[in-house]
């Protein structure tokens, strides 16, 4: 495995790997791996010819009162896994290079984006496309994959792709979980122990809306009524939202219909964690016929 | 040369070119070419196996009281001099094509646009950007061609591909004038006959600042003055500027030093003309020494 710093480094070896043709699969991520990156890694590993990974903490995507210099880091073990999953490049550049001075063209997310984390989080996504334009320009990859889990991120990066007609495939991949349900998270180490305990009752909470809704339940707002109902009365947490839109586009629905997401945010002490489910919903019968 | 109209056509063509290792030089243009495009696809046929050229009238970068709709267009004429200037490929893309709903994200230019034509053209230079990223993402070319006249497009369009490492050489080339000086537009057909026989007064005006720098004037203030006054000495047009700024940064100077620009736009009765000149400027002489 190849570890590159510095951009120019990068460049040369892209141009060499796209000269030669060869297919490139690009993870990008903000490192202290988890299983769920290095299943973005393996599924990349399995349909390209050259496995690149980019760890870097986008100081841009984070908020004045959010976490940038508290964000978990762990290089040495993060190039370990790496290795072990079979990437080929592994890019670590430095936020000076990222960023070397005032961005002169900005870019700016006008969709999808008052809804879910987007609404707490103003800027979020704005920096979260600045630094993918920026690192697809880079890598070049002729796909780059992401996680189900920031369904709201996907849902903008295939808005960026296709806004812009960036050269590269999105792959979108399931929401990988621990054996008791709880989706793997960076920020799962800053749960405590109780917290640990009880985080699993999200992905259950959205469970047993996914089971109702397979049972006929329509109703959004019973849905997420239910859910943090379930989350209140068995976690510590405090819900910061339950919400329930079609997908990919993220529209408001009065009744259940078409792909739809129910996604929750709820906050620990020390971490915050989201979950979501996505739910191709048969339309209701029509008793008339 | 190979006429492209349909987004996915090129997207194969260029596939191909890209994975056979191809240098490509893009040159895009507005379409109803003139020499000055034509210099531009000859400097890209120089220096590359294969040149794209697009011909787009790019809705975005037009103003609400802008000339989208009479801006000239003759794709017939047009295709017959990008196959005479030695293009390989010649992108003729639909608006519905290159825009086919509101952007989920959009660009803004925050640099070097409150200056020359960007002051008054709000929402211009963004849609330039976008635009070029659509298209760099298309023909993803070794190397891009922008005349020099459109001096403040080449520096934004610089800044475009540092900010987002585009990879992507910009190339500048010297404006291309007629005998007489007149700097080389579509726009100029819009001139009566008249207006056409003063026109190249804007370059004279340039010509002679240039001359006052070289026997030691260093005020700005002094050479725009005697710009305009020449202009309207000599013209029926209306100045709209005469701007002098350090170059490509766009930074206000108080005596001339370094690399400058002095651009003029002269509004004439169906026309508007812009012109400029760049100028490596010596530092004064110190005469305590």
């Amino acid at each position: 495995m190849n570890v590159i710093s510095k951009i120019n480094d990068l460049r040369l070896t892209i141009d060499h790997l796209k000269n030669t043709g060869k297919t490139i699969g690009f993870v990008p991520t903000m490192g202290f791996l988890h299983e769920g990156h290095l299943t973005l890694a393996k599924e990349a590993r399995t349909n390209n010819e050259v496995v690149v990974m980019s760890i870097f903490v986008n100081p841009l995507q984070f908020g004045p009162n959010e976490d940038f210099d508290r964000y978990p880091r762990d290089v040495e073990r993060d190039t370990e896994l790496a290795r072990m999953s079979g990437v080929d490049i592994l890019f670590i550049p430095d936020v000076a290079d990222m960023y070397p001075g005032k961005q002169s063209i900005t870019m700016n997310v006008e969709e999808r984006v008052d809804v879910l984390c987007g609404r707490k989080r103003e800027g979020h996504f704005d920096g979260v496309v600045t630094v993918l334009t920026k690192l697809f320009h880079l890598v070049q990859p002729t796909r780059a994959y992401f996680g189900q889990k920031d369904a709201q991120q996907v849902a903008v990066v295939e808005g960026l792709v296709s806004d812009y007609f960036f050269p590269i495939e999105i792959i979108r991949v399931p929401t990988v979980r621990e054996e008791d349900g709880l989706a793997k998270s960076s920020r799962n180490v800053y749960l405590s122990q109780d917290e640990r305990q009880v985080a699993p009752f999200l992905y259950e909470s959205l469970q047993e809306a996914r089971k109702r809704i397979e049972e006929g339940e329509r109703s959004p707002s019973f849905l997420t009524g239910m859910i943090s109902k379930i989350i209140q009365e068995n976690t510590s947490g405090t819900i910061d939202y339950v919400e329930v839109y079609s997908y990919p586009e993220f529209r408001e629905l009065k009744r259940l219909e078409g792909d739809i997401i129910i996604a929750v945010a709820v906050q620990f002490q020390q971490a915050r964690l989201i979950d979501n489910i996505i739910i191709s919903v048969q339309p209701e019968e029509d008793y008339y016929v």
